[in-house]
């Protein structure tokens, strides 16, 4: 990974930078796919089955929860964003996935996926609860497949077929 | 903004925060729905075009570019977000929107509204564009109304009224 | 303050940026001297109180206590910025003045003074208190001197020829 | 480090911490002192030197410039820390060294030492460089002395007897 960034950075540098390019996207897969350890940032033992079974079908990782409280990220600008470094900074992981506030209150949820140094590999959103009263479980269902889909794991026929 | 998110962070300390509330995300579209300068953190012409015609039946305000290069936010973690602080940090505003990749590169795109001080009250996301070869123009309108939608601005109706 | 960062952000695209200039730090000093009203991002009366008597003999401004509990900024990456941006974020002041931990723990602390759009003007630090086992007020003291005479103001002769 | 970091943070959730640990702040100097592989983030050769020269009076690793261009991150509202997370992102290392402006224009330099993951070890200011009009490589040597010393690694003896 470290040198697929350090080419497009020195393409940014160069004003020759072009949008994404597939061996990038590739790397990114690469990642989640051969991930060994996985951590998930909740502390919500429901919300850690759901993502770790959708996981369980596409990685052969351990999957662990972060056994430490990560509501108090919600005092931060990007809630989500911080209970994922919360795990960086606190777990030897390959992956680490993260599910929280986007931003300020009301603004909707977010959920990530980042390597194990912090770096942001896909992430998917979520209308603010107020407006979208679906079951928390289903929400987070949805949203780990969304930020799969977006950088090419489709683990939605995979996953039914197994259901 | 300051007392709704002040009474939220009070909530997050005592552990009484239950997710979010109406008038919170009432607040957000409030401070979106009277913004009365807009700010969008892009300097291409297009983009800016397609952002502010969708703003434009939404909100009565002076829209202006940013008029400084945004493409080195890509040297950043999360470079749709810096491009937004760029603009947060070199005009005075009440919105921003920016819109740049959402974390490494091949991660996709991020659109991002942001008030005047950084605080981010709701995004989109795109696929990696390499997945997604949908025309840009097409791609940016969908995020907007995307990012709208998620607090309660339901601009579709009213959009595509006046096409 | 923002025509200031943009002259100097295009400066820095144009790749000719040489450093600090007179006039930026001249605006910093402005906006600390002409300061109306002071945010300070403790919930200690203690260190309110060291840190709101410095300010009290070179601005003329209402000077408070930021009524939340900022410990939980210490599960961040940066706790006393975090710290800086909680007040910045539930608050509308022109000025604020943040202490907490630098980074990781062991990492001693931070002074922190932000403008109210949350941007950094100035700080200090101070080794870690294992190290250094001065008194904590006697080292605020010193910090906040420290980084208002980074930036040229000088306090230490106006302050303690009032003592 | 992880598990450092994750019994402060247990101590934070449960209102207990009471400011940095001996262990913490042991733990961050064997971080620096076994580090096998360090990156300063400067293209700048003279500043590469002065930084190099010191490290390898203390520790046994090999010392690499960043070869990309670290100016743009003087976009960013931290440019010093931003500088050193792209060294995080393209690099492979144990130890980052990064140098470069702390906040806003006018608000002087910072020198941050970060691990691999970039979390934040140790760091030193320095005065607005129109203040404090020293050659830029003594300020440097300086600054890293100061950033060691912080967290309990006294260079200067050591130094100063090799010159």
């Amino acid at each position: 990974m470290e040198k697929i960034i350090k080419k497009a950075y020195t393409e940014s540098i160069e004003n020759e930078r072009k949008g994404d390019k597939e061996e990038e996207v590739e790397a990114i897969k690469r990642i989640i796919l051969n991930a060994k350890k996985i951590i998930i940032a909740t502390n919500n033992q429901k919300k850690f089955k759901v993502i770790g079974d959708i996981l369980s079908h596409i990685v052969n990782a351990k999957i662990e929860m972060l056994n430490i409280n990560t509501n108090y990220a919600d005092l931060t600008r990007m809630p989500a964003v911080n209970k994922g470094l919360m795990a960086v900074d606190t777990e030897k992981a390959d992956l680490i996935i993260a599910r929280g506030r986007l931003g300020v209150p009301g603004s909707g949820s977010m959920l990530v996926i980042m390597d194990g140094k912090g770096r942001i590999l896909s992430a998917s959103l979520s209308p603010s609860s107020v407006l979208h009263k679906e079951d928390i479980e289903v929400r987070i269902k949805k949203e780990l497949i969304d930020a799969l889909k977006r950088i090419g794991i489709d683990i939605q026929p995979l996953y039914y077929k197994n259901e």
